[in-house]
């Protein structure tokens, strides 16, 4: 099949791979019909995390089931499936606990940029569209389901973000956009976005941030606080992973707020005794997508979100390699990807 | 008067020091009943705080209102109260969150194992026990309310203990058991404590602890998810405050556990890498005693908890400095001193 494959920092690839089969018979195959490009995806393309050469990339997808191994009970060949980056059982403990992400039998997509995928654990983790193929309309929403949108979801649900309280979201990526949705939906009163480009700033209000900060670092933590009578926020979600963006969202906090954490942590140190003076806490990591799912999917297929509009770029796959430069040189949002076939 | 003051590490001395007296309309000077030696009064003593020569210690105390400012208006020579540590205006934004530890008007009782204490905010801080002075009986219980039972409440606040969950308390001393108590009292249906010693194991027991492990590092982390189905704790609570105990705290704790930490961090460093990989979260610091006490209090006088079993030895303020070393021997749990006077 054709699919992404990253040979070094900043060489992405479309070309032919082996195509994935069932190695478990709990494994299916799906037949993807639109990937996308992760914010995660940049890292090893920024050269910051090691590149295995020739690898296949890309973690996000929906698609059609191809095929089934003999022990998967609640899918067939053709039902339309959204697909979690992070695969699981949902039957284990931690499963069962909430936190799929941490799954017994965590597997991940590693061609969601290509033409197939392979999902393992299908019963746990696929979960289906009713009715058939969804309207084209539908897919850019759909799409964020298998990663950007639960993810958003989950720093909001680890920042125990409620009704009528205040969130701010430090970052302004395509996951950050997804936690102030999520942080409007759980009906948060004041909603700070921190952003300094306009055209994400224009997403953060449609989503439901009521103030935009555009300043960064101290400046930019001592502007929030003052939206926020000078206290701070009772929920931060910091959707970034870097040492400087986790300092702004434990600024930002109020006295006994949580931190609510999801991107891949980068070089932080937490400073616990700044949190013990102020009793701030940290909670987060990967996404418990399946464990979002199905709530999310309604929300979708209610009209009540529309987390698409995080994709500002749809190119065809075989441009995939264009689609990690608009991202890496913040021309894109977050870019869609069809499927060449 | 006669309070207890700190020379040098391990030279604790009970000599004539300066009264206190009112320096602002909403202070107090208490006449103390009883005083007690807590677990960090401990990192002085041993050197691993620096020590102002000759400064007053101690924190913790119940007794009799003997003075008030002129804008204190809820308490009254004569009245019995329990004097929280820390002490807080009960009215910004920090104390109407839930955090009185981190009031903009915070203070501290300093010359708590002395004659006489001062409290900032009085009305803040004070809570009073109705009906005059109480049954010397239940002077210990009542002192615990002044700091260790109010602080390992708030571990297991900050843990997230629920009603037929989990929980582990990392740590023996006084603040540790109170954690246990705490955690049975919030409806924890399997309670673990992790001591070596046999004093402790016994009050921890009598607290709620369902199981003890003796062990432990590595082994007694394993030890410890063995009793809960291989997972681990869905609340923890490190009542300790070394890197140590905090590695423990995190190592037993279930995916999506959080972890409450009240032990002043000493060399702490929060391995945040694992704790994204588990989403195993932490929040913790100074307790909010003005928070938990009227609901701790009731649950005293109710006879429903009796948090003073963590008071093994008693003597008169005199002999602190014999108080100081049992504890430093850990000869005893925790120490009472009974006023002079």
């Amino acid at each position: 099949m054709l699919a992404t494959t990253i040979h070094a920092p900043g060489d992405i690839r479309f070309e032919e791979v082996p195509d994935p089969v069932l190695s478990r018979p709990t494994d299916a195959v799906v037949k993807v019909v639109a990937g996308c490009v992760c914010g995660s995806d940049l890292w090893p393309y920024r050269g910051e995390n090691p590149v295995r050469a020739g690898a296949t990339i890309g973690h996000e997808c929906i698609g059609v089931v191809e095929e089934v191994g003999a022990e998967v009970r609640d899918f067939k060949p053709g039902d339309f499936v959204i697909v979690p980056f992070c695969h699981c059982d949902n039957t284990c403990a931690a499963c069962r606990g909430g936190v799929q992400s941490a799954c017994d039998n965590l597997g991940f997509t590693t061609s969601g940029q290509g033409e197939y995928a392979l999902v393992n654990q299908a019963d746990g983790s696929l979960v289906a569209v009713e009715g058939g193929a969804p309207d084209p309309a539908l897919h850019a929403a759909l799409l964020t389901l298998s990663d950007v949108m639960p993810t958003g979801w989950h720093a909001a649900v680890s920042a125990r973000v409620r009704e009528g309280g205040t969130a701010v979201v430090v970052g302004d990526g395509a996951v950050g956009l997804c936690g102030v949705l999520a942080a409007s939906v759980m009906g948060a009163e004041t909603i700070v976005a921190m952003s300094r480009h306009e055209p994400r700033q224009e997403v953060a209000r449609a989503f439901g941030a009521t103030h935009v900060v555009a300043t960064r670092g101290r400046e930019g933590a001592a502007e929030v606080r003052d939206i926020l009578d000078g206290v701070g926020a009772d929920a931060v979600l910091e959707c970034v992973g870097t040492d400087d963006a986790m300092g702004t969202a434990i600024a930002v906090a109020r006295p006994g707020a949580m931190v609510g954490f999801v991107g891949v942590p980068h070089g932080i140190e937490l400073p616990v005794r700044r949190m013990f003076e102020r009793n701030v806490g940290v909670q987060g990591g990967m996404a418990p997508v399946r464990r979002y799912l199905p709530e999310l999917l309604q929300l979708v297929q209610d009209g009540r979100i529309d987390p698409g509009r995080v994709f500002d770029l749809t190119l065809p796959m075989a441009d995939v390699a264009e689609a990690y430069r608009a991202m890496d040189e913040r021309r894109a949002i977050k870019v869609m990807l069809s499927s060449p076939s």
